[in-house]
């Protein structure tokens, strides 16, 4: 295992001409806020996982779409991890004086995204295209790609409730129940835009997202795998675990339930398996990260709290990039 | 014509068993909500307008029945006259953001309406069922109906704009242009209960409403007036007209418009010609109903400023109703 530090000099925009990052929600988001402060506009493209998506009051909601919209617009409520800044939940206090179901807190800015989003579908319109439109209006400048404009929906098969879909899980359940196995259910193909962008990809780069939800429902599409094993582009991941805990989410009770083993930037590792050329880990995780073949290890700082925090990463994360060709 | 004095006693519950009002938004929902303090529960049906119901945002909006379900749930914005009490409009300046729509001014709280109405219509729900179970969730007793659980839509033929939908003339052009001629597009029929509560009737009221977009799609319906011919109770109708003015809205101009005649209790009258059987009108104007045959007229306050004013005027009502018999 080969170690580097890289260090982002301020200003210096990277050489990269076409970064791709497959991304779930907060983790990625937040990287890739980082990212397109690094990055001219048409040189960052983020695949979105969409295998969280579900139909809520009628309305099509795309958690981490928006998630990533959200905090590129600069828009998101930090604190919270979730939502939009000076939220309100009028209609949501409604809905529940009608019996409607509460359980996943909608907010009434939030949902003009999803009738918006919702009514455009409903006339034809792709989820890529509408995707396109509401960043266009939140003035987001890099190009954020929903993983399909088909239906795949997350399926977690738990320990005591049997198959739930990702949201029952994830919000009802908070998460708290074993997981056994996760799977995708339905046909989806990746959209031309997605295997595009891949195909001319400079680097692509696996978010600090959880693998088994965010990132393998982007993997799962046919011929995403493919394209990445075919390109000449360096596959990097950011590990979501430091030292031994998932950043946010559930991501280490489930490494122990999935892989059976403890959470470590090494698991995540051996999941990604030669699919990945590098990785990026939080410097003191690289004895648990322990030795992969041929697999470049940049340690250093991952935690991205500040606004700062997200623009060094990404910095960092592109400069260790660029010394892999 | 004979005119008649008649107060309602305080605490007095009318015996009327079965009143069906026929009724549009603002004026009709509070003579509704007075009869609602006059009737026990079993013996008020309201039937309502739809033909103001248009789709926005995706969502179906019905105006009309949202009023009178706000209204007699106690939570419409009175000052306002339209709307609910402490509503917020965070969605709206979200939409705006996205380039949306924001002529409709819809708010977070009633948004909620829209969004569980349109989830149970797309399930399959009928209007009629979807509005008892919001009803029963706000706490309204009286049985409120739409029309028809079939589209039928208000058109308005202009002078300068051509053909508007309602909406379009009524909130995008603040219902400032000259109308030549209302119609009603589509196949729709009365509801199965709308026939059986006008059939069983003791007392039909035509609320002060607007006869040509409120009222009048509903007796557009076919069999609603052969059913309002054949039955024995008496068929009264409130004027909408003051003093030559209309309480809100349009309608005085429309008058002007379309019957070539100032805007008085007497137009109002020439306009639903033998349907009616008898008239509330304002005290003062007597003299403008000129001479109705056969029309039996109770001249009294009909302005319904306050909560009481409505309950006293639905008071007076049916005391003048039950004289009819």
């Amino acid at each position: 295992m080969e170690n580097a530090h890289f260090r982002h000099k301020k200003g210096q925009k990277s050489q990269m001409r076409s970064v791709v990052v497959l991304s779930g929600g907060v983790g990625g988001a937040r990287l890739a806020y980082g990212l397109a402060a690094q990055l001219p506009p048409e040189s960052l493209t983020i695949v979105v996982n969409t295998g969280d998506d579900f139909i809520h009051w009628g309305l099509h909601v795309s958690p981490d779409v928006d998630t990533m919209m959200y905090t590129l617009a600069g828009l998101s409520d930090e604190a919270q991890g979730w939502g939009l800044q000076g939220e309100t939940f009028s209609s949501l206090a409604m809905v529940g004086r009608y019996g409607g179901d509460t359980w996943f807190r909608l907010g009434d800015r939030d949902l003009a995204t999803h009738l918006m989003r919702s009514e455009a579908l409903a006339k034809g319109d792709s989820l890529t295209r509408v995707t396109g439109r509401l960043c266009d209006a939140l003035g987001v400048k890099a190009r954020v790609l929903p993983m399909s404009d088909d239906v795949l929906s997350t399926m977690i098969d738990t320990k005591g409730r049997g198959t739930l879909s990702f949201q029952d899980w994830f919000v009802r359940y908070r998460a708290d129940l074993p997981v056994e196995r996760v799977w995708f259910k339905g046909d989806a193909r990746p959209t031309m835009q997605v295997i595009h962008a891949l195909k001319n990809a400079d680097l692509v780069i696996i978010a600090p997202s959880n693998p088994y939800v965010s990132i393998d429902p982007i993997l799962s599409l046919s011929g995403v795998q493919s394209v990445m094993r075919e390109i000449d582009a360096p596959v990097v991941a950011v590990s979501p675990i430091v030292d031994g805990r998932a950043i946010k989410g559930p991501l280490a009770a489930m490494i122990r339930d999935i892989a059976k083993t403890d959470a470590s930037a090494q698991a995540i590792a051996l999941h990604y398996g030669p699919l990945i050329r590098a990785m990026v880990i939080e410097r003191g995780d690289e004895v648990r990260a322990a030795d992969q073949n041929e697999l470049a290890v940049l340690a250093t700082s991952t935690v991205m709290k500040r606004l700062d925090d997200r623009i060094a990463l990404a910095g960092r994360v592109l400069a260790f990039a660029e010394s892999l060709k």
